[in-house]
């Protein structure tokens, strides 16, 4: 099943993806009891809210909508970098043994269909399509064998970022951390949806023209490994995301560069997952 | 004033300090409005609640309690690094016209007191005392001039380290939160208290020995500078904490290296901040 959050009359609600245009809000009474997708995933009630959504739900349009992330208010957000072949070439950084790690911010998440506001302060403002896991059971020194038990779902993900900002020093946060430059969505889908991520591809479009295009089996560290490694430093917890890295062909690393500007359409696309659509729009 | 927060009897909750054996727990009906610390002062009430607190609130002995982070909850913690001339050249890095910046989760932090967990994956634990500033009024792209008008308190920290983790890669994250590696504390101190922070001395001590001593005045990105660049990438908010770098003298750079072990004691002192004491355990 997909699931999604969103605003509905100025309230924040969240139920199961239909299609692009219309979605099962979740029944009052469930949202009493859980009032946000991170609620749900931590109570094991991903399905059962799904049925209740479909069953006795009200069917929203996605005109009287706004999307919101799919996880509004995860507790962390992880970032892998580094994580294709084909993007450590273009960088030209060494392999490594381990997954770089950096950490966005939940206000840094943005939804689909919202505005994508490039910073007033960059001029290399950048796209990473990538895909997202979402935590389900929480846990800390998962084994390999174990982390598909713990993953609740995959959305598509686009790291936008200010390359400038982010290479102020050697340390990344500054240009990944820009508020509502990281959209994540549309849906999430769950594991039964999506039952071999070494099936999946990612294609990145910028105005139509595909930048990014790769396998999911060309990731150089496996969902396993990643869950494996940031469980051996810190407590996951259900609704936590973590970014998997973007493959090659981002815009920086072109001759000559490409930035995203304002007018432009970004998406991401991943099998099963739909389309991850934003217009950039001037911040402010 | 100085304030505290701390657990009495299964129970979160705050005060103000009144010495290292006592504070007075603010009223409960104080507590109702305003659930935590962070919460006082994003409605700007500090100096309301340590009233209150010192006149009808208890006198709790800290016998009967367990300190907490002095934020145990802030949205957002910001570390400065390489931000003393002493701990640039002593990790042979070029000068840099930024600050580096990293994150830390909130549970990543520690309380006075508590045991430090060594991490049972690394044999490189480190210490790294530092001034921790606490955000009051938010804001986004805050000008350097008005940066003192957003500074709720300070308090000392230890950025605890694993360094093996912190140089998996060049970004630092898994190194830097490990659960409860970061202690802040033991008290918050307004800027009534702290006028001028360049007069401030900082002592790191492990087991007695003096390991690090700094002045304040040689922070290498002042603290209005810090707030303008953060701001300049991301909002603020009351409750935030921000680590503001540490001074040379970290055990990994010396010769022969020294790390934590279990039964070390690690105390950071700074001027009118008290002494931040913890004693370190194997983790688990």
């Amino acid at each position: 099943m997909r699931f999604v959050s969103f605003e509905h009359q100025g309230r924040a609600s969240y139920g199961a993806w239909k299609d692009d245009s219309s979605w099962w809000q979740v029944p009052a009474a469930f949202q009493d009891r859980h009032p946000d997708l991170k609620s749900v995933i931590a109570a094991g009630q991903l399905d059962e809210m799904g049925q209740a959504a479909r069953e006795s739900g009200q069917l929203r349009q996605a005109a009287d909508c706004r999307l919101l992330p799919v996880i509004p208010n995860p507790g962390k957000v992880f970032c892998v970098g580094l994580n294709y072949k084909t993007h450590v070439a273009e960088t030209r950084r060494a392999d490594s043994d381990y997954p770089a790690i950096f950490t966005r911010f939940a206000d840094s998440l943005g939804a689909h269909g919202a505005p994508l506001p490039r910073p007033a302060s960059t001029t290399r403002f950048d796209f990473e399509g990538e895909l997202a896991v979402i935590i389900g059971r929480g846990g800390r020194r998962i084994a390999q064998s174990d982390a598909f038990d713990h993953i609740a779902g995959y959305a598509c993900f686009n790291d936008a970022t200010a390359r400038d900002w982010q290479r102020h020093t050697h340390q990344w946060t500054p240009g990944k951390n820009f508020p509502a430059t990281g959209p994540l969505g549309p849906f999430m889908a769950t594991p039964a949806d999506i039952p071999d991520v070494n099936a999946l591809t990612l294609q990145t479009r910028l105005n139509g023209e595909v930048m990014q295009q790769a396998s999911l089996a060309d990731l150089i560290f496996t969902l396993p490994v990643i869950l494996e490694y940031l469980s051996g430093f810190t407590t996951l917890s259900p609704g936590d995301v973590i970014a998997t890295g973007t493959p090659g062909g981002v815009g920086d690393r072109r001759e000559p560069p490409v930035y995203m500007k304002p007018g432009d359409v970004i998406e991401v696309e991943i099998t099963g997952l739909g389309t991850l659509r934003n217009v950039v729009v001037d911040e402010d």
